[in-house]
């Protein structure tokens, strides 16, 4: 034990394996089902757009899966991710409690993302893909993927909402200096593209249209796969490196959070940081996870479990899920990377079976905690990421109250040096509140499919 | 020894003292004149911009400086900063050769200017300042400045370049984040921006105009100091931390350079990483040590070592330094951190003395090599920063055509997240070399000071 800011792991201390939540929790995960026939998707449902071994990862229920020593040694470009102890934010808070953030905006995208997007572009790589096809809002993913793709020399083709890439050039920007080919969406690249284009020439675009668009280029070259940033259970697989560093780092340090706390959007960042503590959990361990979301997109604290679709099309399987209804248009709040109308299966099973706490917060308290943050600890994190700063921050505040100690792990999922304009129209006083909508709710949780 | 691919020292291992290199350097340097007087400035001359301990700092022959602890402590927000092996760009170049980078970039503020940001805020509020004024023109000074006040409380009142506040407001929201107040310069704030707006309303402002009115803030003001991001004697001192941690590191790796390298504009980056391996090479070791500098602005290769002044206004003292003459006006390159007309008189007593090499590249070799670095090694540097990975290319390459290996050190002084439209330029074939003009540079070589 020492008084370390920042505690580090060595590079061989990197995981080498993932931790796959299915093999330990209580109830199994219902069959995602083919959006045509309904029945359960098949591996061979699949096969145009994901390889085999995410496909065997996505209903695995090994415990453990070795990790690639190809991608190991992608990780260790940036991995271990420093855990740090928030000596300054406890001190700005004046709270007896210790709070410790596992940092993943050291990556070079910036964010966790990249730590799915190197596995998939190695598996895929492997099998012969020479392509890979996806989608960004927000840009986060599309950096990531971007990135890994350049790493292991495939081309990167990202569907980018064309509000979006008019709104982010630079993130943009960032996806094409590692090479990846940028299409705003609508783009009349694609059936589905042109078909918009037709009726809306100057459509803003959508994340459920640049799915579309993305999926219809894969399913139609045979060099070409389809990748995906959250949600699916391989995504959240590759994502418990998260955690699992964070559990060896906070053994080192001598300590156990009482608490772990993650944004939640898709879930892959929550699930990332979350899994390996609940695996103890479901060994006896007290220890909570808290899940935080934004009110504009309150999925699991407003939604319902249930079969829905991943999106607007209906072209995804139907999943089993926390869903806000597969029409839900949530406001154009900053942190775009939230703004997902369902919730990834897992994290939905084992909120639904009570391991999971959740809580939504408004916008303006999530950059009033972001700045706190900034002040004290130096870091801006990104709009998702200060979803569990605030969490973090409630959770000070309370062990204050109580005056008792508790430990606290937050996930911070990335940093904001793309996301200024937000804090921009926050500072200007120009950022408004903006929960969902109760009739929208009422409306769009009508409309899911009868299973 | 191990290959991993980064090297990492204990936080117990933050420097606790800076490296003076005065104490060691064979000539020492020509005192500063006054501007009005043209005899050598006396403290008393400083004490209405900088506190005492900065202007002792300034002269000392003391080889050691301690480091106060609450320096240390805020250095272990981020530092030591990791030192990489760039494996992977060595891949890329096919060379014989190890690369080693020191990766100042993840420091909050996202550049190695923060490290003497921090002392200078502690210095200045130990000795009971309230307010400091500074400018900034690309604006990785006047983040970092703001963060460092941020951290001790002060006030921070940034003169930025108006045309650069216009250009690049992320720059400008990234301050505020941190509590400062920014504000376009010229300005009707001091007497020196009255009198630009009073003839020139609409003017774009430059560097020169947002120091004058800085220092007018400041020396107007008993509660306000003014702070300078490079050149001085005090700021390439606290920089020192960057080469007494890479020092440290390899040795860690059982290695040591046959050349460090890092860009150099104003020369805090480049004296930050180089100088404690001149100390080796001061007691006889063989290391060479290069400066890269932009061709549009080519101080140490071009320019002549002469008394000149700071500054276009003729506000500050006269230094004796390697300068393309005051009034010099480079061209609008993206590399804006190293658009200064004059250099570190450290660096350019040391560069006259022959311990020191430079070499000049143009603005799109700068950014070929960014990109390569960028797709190799994953992280995007800034255009000042990638000066130095041209410079590690170069030495590379050569390495591979003469058969042999050889160790290099470049310093990557900060990431490029806020330089993505000066990315976004290159990739679209906009982005023009522009090498300093020949007749431009006589006629102002033709116009210094004469001592």
């Amino acid at each position: 034990m020492s008084n370390d800011k920042k505690i580090f792991l060595d590079e061989q201390e990197v995981p080498r394996r993932w931790y796959n939540i299915q093999a330990d929790m209580p109830t199994k995960l219902a069959p995602p089902l083919h959006p045509g026939t309904k029945q359960p998707v098949t591996p061979d449902d699949l096969l145009p757009l994901f390889p085999m071994e995410l496909i065997k990862q996505e209903v695995s229920q090994e415990r453990w899966i070795d990790i690639p020593e190809e991608v190991v040694e992608k990780y260790r470009i940036w991995r271990p991710t420093p855990l740090i102890r928030a000596y300054e934010l406890e001190k700005a808070l004046d709270t007896p409690a210790k709070i410790y953030y596992k940092h993943e905006g050291v990556s070079p995208a910036g964010s966790h993302k990249v730590n799915t997007a190197i596995p998939q572009a190695y598996y895929n790589k492997a099998a012969g893909i020479k392509r890979l096809a996806t989608e960004t809002g927000a840009g986060q993913w599309g950096s990531a993927l971007s990135l890994a793709c350049s790493f292991y020399g495939l081309e990167c083709i990202v569907y980018m909402v064309k509000i979006s890439s008019r709104q982010k050039p630079y993130r943009r920007s960032f996806m094409q200096v590692y090479g990846a080919e940028v299409i705003p969406s609508p783009s009349d690249k694609t059936e589905a593209g042109r078909r918009v284009l037709a009726v809306t020439p100057d459509s803003p675009g959508s994340l459920g249209l640049a799915i579309s668009e993305a999926v219809e280029d894969a399913a139609g070259r045979a060099d070409t796969n389809y990748a995906l940033g959250s949600v699916l259970n391989h995504v959240l697989l590759h994502q418990t490196v998260i955690g699992l560093e964070a559990k060896a780092q906070l053994a080192k340090a001598g300590d156990y959070p009482d608490v772990v706390i993650g944004c939640c959007g898709g879930g892959s960042n929550f699930g990332g940081i979350a899994f390996p503590f609940l695996q103890d959990r479901f060994a006896g361990r007290q220890i909570r996870a808290l899940a935080v979301e934004p009110t504009a997109c309150p999925t699991l604290t407003r939604g319902v479990f249930a079969y829905d679709y991943g999106d607007l099309g209906k072209l995804t399987p139907i999943m089993k899920m926390y869903t806000l209804g597969h029409s839900f248009m949530p406001s154009g709040i900053h942190a775009g990377g939230l703004r997902y109308h369902g919730e990834s299966p897992l994290v939905s099973q084992l909120y639904h079976d009570g391991f999971i706490e959740a809580q939504a917060y408004d916008q303006r308290q999530i950059f009033e905690a972001a700045i706190t943050f900034a002040r004290s600890e130096g870091i801006i994190p990104a709009p998702e990421s200060a979803h569990a700063v605030r969490g973090a921050i409630v959770e000070a505040l309370a062990a204050r109250e109580e005056g008792k100690g508790r430990t606290i792990l937050f996930g911070l999922s990335g940093h904001g040096h793309f996301d200024m304009t937000a804090y921009d129209s926050y500072l200007a006083g120009d950022t408004k509140d903006a929960p969902c909508d109760e009739q929208d709710l009422a409306r769009f949780l009508a409309d899911l499919p009868q299973i």
